[in-house]
């Protein structure tokens, strides 16, 4: 099994709705341990959760998170990333406490990774608290009415980091190589980039300025 | 552009994870104006939004509905949904304004419903009061936690039908042929059955014994 256990990590997101375009990404993109693929909710509701068995026929050692921001049903959900290989499930952190139960311990369960995805949460910490079961990773979203106000942002990472050091947290939202530095500071242990690298005319070249950004 | 304007419907929930599945249980429902069919989270996140076209290809006039609980990027995922021949579509009632907003203007422009899903909230009014646009159908979930306290759930219909007349409101949740009539006293619109029907040996009977229950 696959782990995060060398951060920080760079997560490319196939923001894309085609399968076509996925895999032209997919192979595009640089082998490193470092670079993890995440097929997005957008991308799997168009073309199925198939399309992680596709990316993993073109890399067959990449980590690749299912973007499902699940919201019910999560045991379900979490047996449909495994059956097509996918290292880690996201479910949304605004679903009821049993659905996010079922899906943290269903992933326990399967062997892979659990993120709960705090996009639109207030209090990322207080929900993380009334879990049965940790996930492996909370994913933070900096909202467009923060994009103003990084510092407020990234202090969220260091107050999970704080509760709960065991939980790897990645962040999200409008990364470019330029701002990486405060956030990895604030301890983000995985870097969720889309369309920065996935719309850069040299997706490669993109990518690897931002793998070695990080290890700056 | 088929509508909803002869309530009550029956909306019959696929809520399967394969095309196979699905296409049996398409096959086996009745022919009749009143009958919705729902292609279920789940099934979409399986099989993507084809499926949708798939249903369509058996059942050329009924009226489907993509149940994608959108959380982001609301415009993207209408078109996905118009594309492949929805009537209507979901989004989840915790998304943030914009995504909800942005969700209900590219129904209103690709001339498909738009539901708001309040699984999950707890002051489905006060979302739609914040909207710039209603939407076409805002969809009540009976929680487990209101099992026993039925009158309350329906109270919600009640609220949402007077605060705005014009919304057609969906129930979910447990609902069975005897436990219809308080639902549809409160006004409901649209009842939401799965597993009482799809988990049925006669899928068809199970289906016109419920609408035959609306009409009484």
């Amino acid at each position: 099994m696959k782990t995060i256990s060398n951060p920080p990590y760079l997560q490319v997101a196939l923001d894309c709705v085609t399968s076509k375009e996925a895999m032209r990404l997919t192979l595009e993109l640089p082998e490193n341990e470092n670079l993890l693929i995440e097929a997005g909710t957008p991308l799997i509701k168009a073309e199925g959760i198939s399309i992680i068995q596709s990316i993993r026929d073109k890399k067959k050692d990449v980590y690749i998170i299912a973007d499902l921001k699940t919201l019910d049903v999560g045991a379900l959900e979490v047996n449909l990333a495994k059956k097509s290989t996918a290292n880690a499930a996201t479910v949304s952190g605004l679903a009821s406490n049993s659905t996010i139960d079922s899906f943290v311990e269903a992933c326990i369960a399967q062997e892979i990774d659990s993120i709960v995805d705090m996009m639109n949460c207030d209090e990322p910490v207080k929900i993380l608290s009334s879990l049965k079961e940790l996930p492996t990773i909370a994913l933070l979203h900096r909202g467009i009415d923060m994009e103003s106000d990084t510092e407020h942002a990234w202090n969220k990472v260091v107050h999970i980091k704080e509760s709960f050091p065991d939980i790897k947290v990645a962040v999200a939202g409008g990364l470019l190589i330029d701002n990486v530095e405060p956030a990895l500071e604030a301890g983000a242990d995985i870097f969720i980039v889309g369309r920065a690298i996935t719309a850069s005319e040299n997706v490669k070249k993109a990518a690897t300025d931002f793998l070695e950004a990080l290890r700056r």
